[in-house]
């Protein structure tokens, strides 16, 4: 593949919408190649028909591992439409959550196990894997805290704190994903002004590709 | 599991779909366990919601892995609102297509991979194998004969002849799924006229069930 492909990944409340929109139109100025920004089902009509299956309110007897397998089949379809035809073309694919998103999700906070949901987006991705993966990484209960704009983590309710359970989880995995993959994810302290974070992402990209992309 | 679990497999043109509904008929007589014939989707919302993704005549641009995982994600749906409850009850599930019409289709037919279409079937499946697989053979060209309603296999054309080929591929891949599997699949002669192939399917099934069905 030609281009280069970068992922952003994070817990609930890190930011990644607003933070990789303005880092891509950073380097919509700064590189001349042309950058794509993306996320699943990204416009995709076979994968857009999976998520509407997936957020359906009516499927309230969807199990976990119908739905993880619907989350890789979407997956599959953007990435065969969408972001190998964009790499082919030479272009940076900036894709907001990736696999990642689904070890850390359904593996770990849904208990589904890591391996296993990462054997069904193996099959899904193949070898098409992230050149550079950016984890947005935020305590779980101040990513709670953004979410519920500013309710502290001491007034949760039981619910909440399953909730609390299940994004440390979540972080966790993602912990361990880093430690397991140094070369390819690389931690931004989310906890820092918009500004930061976007320029510690940007200058991530920048070390990583210089000659490559600027 | 308290019940029996079925599968009736075999290519097209075998017959699986008549003969099951007949095996059905007479355990139904015979034996005072209640039976539950189905198929994928088999009226279960979420699974029927997928078939429709995948049999979309305006998918053109599905991928065969999208394909293959969209197959396992209507599977484990209909596993866990249909099949596993009816087992629990100890009823006799009779199943017609199981995982094997996925390795042998989309494994073998499709060449993905037995293996790596396994994967995901596992994924989906868990546990949950047939305690017998009834698999109805027949040779490539009779089934298309068959289906094809007695045209002579001489007489095919360019892309008919593709579809000879997907078929033996498809049906070797069975042949070697018995080969591996011989305590759990059982080898039926689906040349012969359907009482036939219905007394081998109840014999069977009778001979390896009978002081716990009949």
């Amino acid at each position: 593949m030609a281009g280069k492909f970068i992922t952003i990944e994070g817990p609930d409340g890190a930011g990644k919408s607003t933070i990789i929109k303005l880092v891509a139109e950073r380097m919509e100025a700064d590189s001349a190649i042309p950058v794509l920004l993306t996320r699943e089902p990204g416009g995709i009509r076979i994968s857009e028909a999976i998520r509407e299956i997936i957020l359906s309110p009516e499927n309230t007897e969807m199990d976990d591992r119908t739905e993880a397998l619907l989350y890789a089949a979407a997956r599959r379809q953007h990435l065969v439409q969408k972001v190998r035809p964009a790499l082919l073309r030479g272009e940076t694919v900036l894709c907001d959550r990736f696999v990642d998103s689904s070890l850390a999700y359904q593996g770990a906070g849904r208990k589904l196990g890591m391996e296993h949901v990462w054997a069904i987006n193996q099959f899904a991705i193949e070898d098409t894997m992230p050149d550079l993966t950016l984890y947005l990484d935020i305590e779980s209960h101040l990513g709670l805290e953004r979410i519920n704009k500013g309710r502290k983590a001491e007034d949760l309710d039981r619910l909440d704190q399953e909730d609390l359970a299940f994004h440390e989880r979540v972080r966790d995995a993602y912990l361990l994903l880093l430690k397991e993959h140094p070369e390819r994810i690389s931690l931004v302290d989310a906890s820092e002004n918009i500004e930061s974070v976007v320029d510690a992402c940007y200058n991530l990209i920048r070390e990583r590709f210089n000659n490559e992309l600027f």
